[in-house]
């Protein structure tokens, strides 16, 4: 159901009405949040059912104010334990289907899966897009070099900030006149952008292919800031991470790290490897695309630290590593280092 | 329609009758081949349309024929080019399924998509196995040790003998009496294996799970000889290939080369990665989930080159490597010492 335009990329018709459902735990509503901190321009509203507590502070509206605002798709902010689509759900998300929206959900379960949101998609001619849903028509990969700038992020571990320094870069980059745009390769990211790949349910004959199609040939100027997956390091993920360090080609990365994170989450017997490990390596994996990789510097999320032991502990790693570390959300000078390093030719 | 063990294993019902349609050319008929070659201990027999030149010099008998001497799949041992099912071969397949045989396919087009074998697999109670049909009920890696011994086999690239070295490495140690596997990864190897995983078609998040499932925990001296799958440094494959390594966590590898190659097959934009570099970056990214990977030997690929040319060849590339060079399908003293490399503590 979803639009791959041709090269396997979902595509997202905005902007959003963001869906809160029923939620009560702020924790399940990280996708809305995300999208109201990161695409705020493609938001007019949210719609929440009456047993909500949480709010984005995006204007509540209906489906049908939302339409008359220019609203396109109706997106479910909300990932509960679970991954299933409550039936207190569906009349809310047949309603947006019946007022003109498309409904976009990068949960388990499939919006395609209820014969009554099936049915209410084909009778008003709307889109169910499950961002999960295995992406179709992807080519094998070829390594050709492609035009155009690119920036990937990697990391020592997975869930500690690839997509957040991703967009946080992007972001700078914009605010400071350069052409570029935030690359997305999993749910969250692909409903931030407005289209993506999803990662996560590639074959994995496909991947690299995938990766190649996600950042395609650009103006020589043009910096494509390209969302990181898993680890090199990890047991599990390694391959995902290879496939789209192969395939994205970068003349830049930066590895993030999470300095209170030791072991692999959920895994302690994989400890975190160093970050000089994990700068080497992906030079020395991903120079077999771009011969020309070069690590732009470090993104640490020191959430854990307060401020000036964040500040400290940059300074340590940046004077040990010889690059710029800095912690995006935090952003000052030593963002606007990282900023010029990644830029530097 | 793939009875998958439960751990998204794909297991076959032996032994095959191998169905050679209506083949002419023998360079289509390497499946069947293969089988006699690897499996012939699982092959009852042959079955041929009237239009067929190419056999493979078993036993030609009918489905019904081979049901009588135990028979309980009928594989297609042919890959013609495009993947299609000939609308000739229908009936055929028909008879098998009414005889009581399952039928088994590693061709792109799925039997499952033909109706009228759809509707006789369903009359019969037998069922139409096509291989390249994902795994389900695969789970996410962990990297946890598992027991027992593990080889495999690695490659300076793709489709230059990584699959048959595990096979000769497989059969050479069972006939020295050592308990072991052949674990097949792809089509043609799950065929000859009996059960296995379709690598290519696992989604990559379950890519290194899958090589998990692969070979299991088993006695302490039992050897599990794993069939490796694209290069570490093929720009379109390095994914899989690190995702294998990781999941297998081989005690040993071999490593595979055709030196006639110098460029990534159909990629002339690649030169081939020399042995010792694939021998380093398998250690490095190996140790990962087995600390102990240790490099047995090379096996080349020296069908282009004449018998003594071969020779001085493994002589001159075990002086350089300083570890036993073989050709497996050669045997030989070198293949010997490969053997006894491996085996080595």
């Amino acid at each position: 159901m979803v639009d791959d335009g041709g090269e396997g990329l979902a595509v997202l018709a905005t902007p959003y009405l963001v869906f809160l459902g029923d939620c009560v735990e702020p924790g399940y509503a990280k996708t809305a949040f995300g999208l109201r901190d990161w695409a705020g321009d493609k938001c007019v509203g949210e719609y929440r059912l009456p047993a909500a507590t949480v709010s984005t502070g995006l204007p509540a509206m209906s489906p049908a104010e939302a339409k008359a605002r220019g609203a396109r798709s109706m997106v479910i902010g909300i990932a509960n334990s679970g991954g299933k689509i409550p039936p207190a759900w569906v009349t809310a998300l047949e309603e947006a289907l019946a007022v003109g929206l498309d409904l976009v959900s990068g949960m388990h379960a499939k919006l395609a899966d209820i014969p009554a949101l099936q049915q209410a998609a084909e009778r008003y001619g709307r889109r169910l897009v499950d961002i999960r849903k295995p992406p179709e028509s992807l080519e094998v990969g070829t390594g050709r070099k492609r035009s155009g700038k690119r920036l990937l992020t990697v990391g020592t571990d997975c869930a500690l900030g690839k997509k957040y320094t991703a967009l946080a870069i992007s972001r700078a980059l914009a605010d400071r006149g350069v052409d570029c745009a935030f690359r997305a390769s999993g749910q969250t990211g692909i409903m931030i952008a407005g289209s993506g790949v999803a990662f996560d349910s590639v074959v994995v004959d496909f991947a690299a292919g995938a990766a190649e199609a996600l950042s395609p040939d650009a103006a020589p100027d043009h910096w494509d800031v390209i969302e990181g997956q898993g680890s090199l390091f990890h047991p599990a993920y390694a391959g995902v991470s290879m496939a789209l360090l192969h395939g994205s080609q970068p003349d830049v990365f930066v590895v993030c790290h999470d300095p209170a994170r030791d072991c692999v989450l959920g895994n302690a017997g994989f400890p975190l490897p160093d970050i000089a490990e994990v700068i080497d390596m992906t030079i020395r994996l991903g120079s077999r695309t771009n011969p020309a990789i070069r690590c732009g510097g470090v993104a640490l999320n020191t959430s854990s630290l307060d401020e000036d032991a964040a500040r400290a502990l940059m300074q340590r790693e940046s004077e040990r590593l010889g690059l710029p570390v800095c912690d995006p959300l935090r952003g000052g000078a030593e963002f606007e280092h990282l900023l010029d390093s990644c830029l530097a030719l």
